[in-house]
């Protein structure tokens, strides 16, 4: 199976190693081309375009946003152009769902497939092969790349032949991650002031009720302010709680906590966050409570 | 060592019968007295008034709510005339720090103690003695009552010699758990109204993320509109709020999530909520994206 | 008619002299004396406790909080104690509605009558007689003071026999006022960031939709940012917030944007905001939007 | 001075009669053909595309959201392609700012000129050429059309020469009556539930605080439950809030009662309000105290 990929930062360049590693014909592209060269040592083929990389059976991108994706689809040289009639497009990104609804319907027109399959995981889990895959489309093309996830991921869970309710749901679990954040700040911000040590609290929290791990890693991240180098940077977070926000005003669900959070996000972002990781937003509590 | 219980509910019974079964010397008071005639059969001597069951070396108060506390405590027979100096008043109530503070000064008065020990834990984990022992106050008398924290729980956390410290952290639990709950309820909302069933949803988030007990358990609730009997009622989730906050106005420390849930609580309360559990706060983002 | 009148700040002082010019009997009570004194060249007799001043046949009190009119009614020298039968107390600060429930069943214990009587308008309009007078209470009790009214304000509204209902009409103008320097802050910190004068865009609201004088005066000091010295001071503001929650969570009656407000002033008073004006609320936008 | 008007609604059909009563030669088109004939008798000429009516010295565009603008600029037939050089496009339209930018690029490109004119007010001051005008674009531009803004508008607010600025003040404004709408629903479920008529509360507001005709007007709309014919649809109020919360994303201005009133829209729409007037988003208040 041949196979293409557009998009090699932390994630991608992990993804596409494993896809090499089990032994697939990858063509790698990245704006950047030192990273896609960085590849070919592992036996990847570099190509000049998007389009070059999207002649095979499958092709994945992993980018950082709308802009990015509709870019590489889109724009001369993208991958609609140079896609095989059935091959298919693997969108791994964290997209709006109006941007998913129209890739279904590109894709359609010129007789290709489109799959959006979203991750959960962060670098380590990727370059692990440990990565969650919230997959969606047609139930043929999803069944076709199958064989791709279960190379790069640990699990993959098929929500919908509606491409796009992957990536409500892939908006929804970050939107839960950054209400995490917050509901950590919050709480934070008053028990600190009420003279508990943050660790200690956020001890008595994870040996009790709260023991997942978002809540162990946000929550050190929070008490240590160690808001750099950014895992997951807060432009990012915002972008994606707008559009957790945008899906549900298109399907007309009211998100109050999300809407917290966008201006939570803004005001990070206002006041010389965007370099920082998105678990800053922990840090806006205190902030309010004159303790930072 | 002599010990006193007063208020047996559900948590209140099972504590105070591992006490029995530990062998201590019990001395039960509940307002409706068939519940401490059940626990005389286990070995305890039954009270006509709070001060009665309060002459021994240590008394726990496990109560509703502030008024009920401060009534066994400073009302006409109530305990606070009736304890040995150096005997320790505990109060495993979830109460608001301006009463632990009121008790903390009203005990050292008359030469008595005082530690705030709420607890984290359901009915079943009290049965079990799994329960989780918040503990503030004075060393001494924290190291005093330690042994019969052993008893009835897993593990003690000691955050504090100021007591109502221990009151802010199980405030502060509890709005967590709002949080889950209200932003499950949101997300799935969103998911739900996108195709996606509530109970798929909520296996990815568990099965990746969100894998705390609390997700799962309230999670269920949510998706499966449960929310009779109460396990915990809706009128104590909004007290608990509502402490917080107060806690929070106390302090000065703004807490904007709470807000978000006190408003919640109100509007479950405002329409027929009063014998619902606390999880349907879960279930008022659907109502408003007009899908419940 | 004898008539005594309790706490004389800005505007106890400037209605209880208009009291006196209208020719009545007055008697002044004070904390600091010496603001009692200072009325007595108008003709004012002078008590040395708040009894003292309630032996006509009605009482005015005009305090900060609820704690300060509890005091003066329920301690030792109390009004409650000194006021004869059918007198009437009429209460015109702004308190909880929980205390003016509690005052109607002290007062009617005892034989006396009490009116609910807040005001609105500022020291000037005081001074002037030109207050507004939300009334409620017992419709007999209330046509007693009507003349007293009369004297000490333009125009009285009635507006219902439960006394409490007043407080609440009150609280609502305290809240719907705060609102409109959030909103202005809001408002002002975003056209302000898109370049355009504060002042200019103050002029346009209050020269087309905004006419109303509270938009002019709140948005000039939102504006010119002086917050000092304050009219009414943020912690008062935050009371009236507080309050009118309060009376929310009584009635269930969820306030979103009087939730948002509380953590404003929350967030205010934890940056040093005890001694500014309530409008300085008006300026956490601009802040939070990085430009103040 | 010959000019083109597109977008005959209720708004416009008004403003291009002024237009015609002043003696401008002016062509008129609308994407249903009958509004425009209905002016026809008043002396305009009736054009068969949105570019036929902008051969002129100036073409106003009034329409309901950036979709209907964007299409009659951009599509085939559109006004830019046929609009003469220094020829002014007026864009009377509550659009976005990114539009509003959008737009003074695409006509600086073609040797055009760009001013952004959004109107204050209803269409019976429109039709007494009684609106107020908040206008931004250069200087020349602006100076060219004001003749213009002279006969269909009482005043001309000049806010900048960057034609966004002017978006973003009416946004504000809109943003603004949205917040007087919640308040006055918010604070009314408060006083009703406390048993006090609603009328009567709103009389009590506007005799005193709050003489601005807005409160008056959407009070009334209120208290009345009047929702219907709409006014001003819902749908354009959430247009609105979103448009605000988008110049505030771009600007980093973080509004939060703004993020609440977008909610508050999507909640009505969600249950039936598409065809109800906005100020149906103050009856929400009463809904979810359980009272409506």
């Amino acid at each position: 199976m041949k196979v293409g990929f557009i998009g090699l930062g932390h994630m991608g360049s992990a993804i596409a190693a494993n896809l090499l590693k089990a032994g697939y014909d990858v063509t790698v592209y990245n704006r950047t081309r030192a990273k896609a060269e960085a590849l070919a040592s592992q036996g990847a083929k570099v190509a000049s375009t998007p389009g070059e990389a999207a002649t095979g059976d499958a092709v994945f991108t992993m980018l950082a946003d709308d802009t990015a994706v509709a870019s590489v689809v889109f724009d001369d040289g993208g991958i609609l152009a140079s896609m095989n009639p059935k091959a298919v497009h693997i969108s791994l990104s964290t997209i709006s769902t109006a941007l998913s609804k129209r890739l279904v319907e590109a894709h359609a027109n010129t007789g290709q497939r489109y799959v959006a399959a979203p991750v959960l995981g962060r670098p380590d889990a990727a370059a692990a092969a440990k990565l969650f895959i919230v997959a969606a489309g047609a139930a043929d093309a999803v069944k076709a790349v199958t064989p791709l996830f279960d190379v790069i991921g640990q699990r993959t869970f098929v929500v919908s032949e509606q491409a796009d309710a992957a990536n409500v749901v892939k908006l929804s679990c970050n939107f839960l991650i950054a209400t995490v954040i917050e509901s950590l700040g919050e709480t934070m911000a008053l028990t600190s002031k009420a003279g508990i040590d943050k660790h200690h609290f956020l001890d008595i929290l994870t040996s009790t009720l709260f023991g997942a791990p978002i809540y162990k890693t946000y929550g050190n991240l929070i008490a240590d302010e160690k808001f750099k180098p950014a895992g997951f940077a807060a432009p990012l977070g915002l972008k994606d709680v707008r559009l957790a926000l945008a899906a549900g005003e298109e399907l007309r669900v009211p998100l109050p906590i999300a809407s917290l959070l966008r201006d939570r996000f803004l005001t990070l972002l206002a006041n010389g966050g965007d370099d920082l990781d998105w678990s800053a937003v922990g840090s806006l509590a205190a902030k309010d409570a004159g303790v930072a």
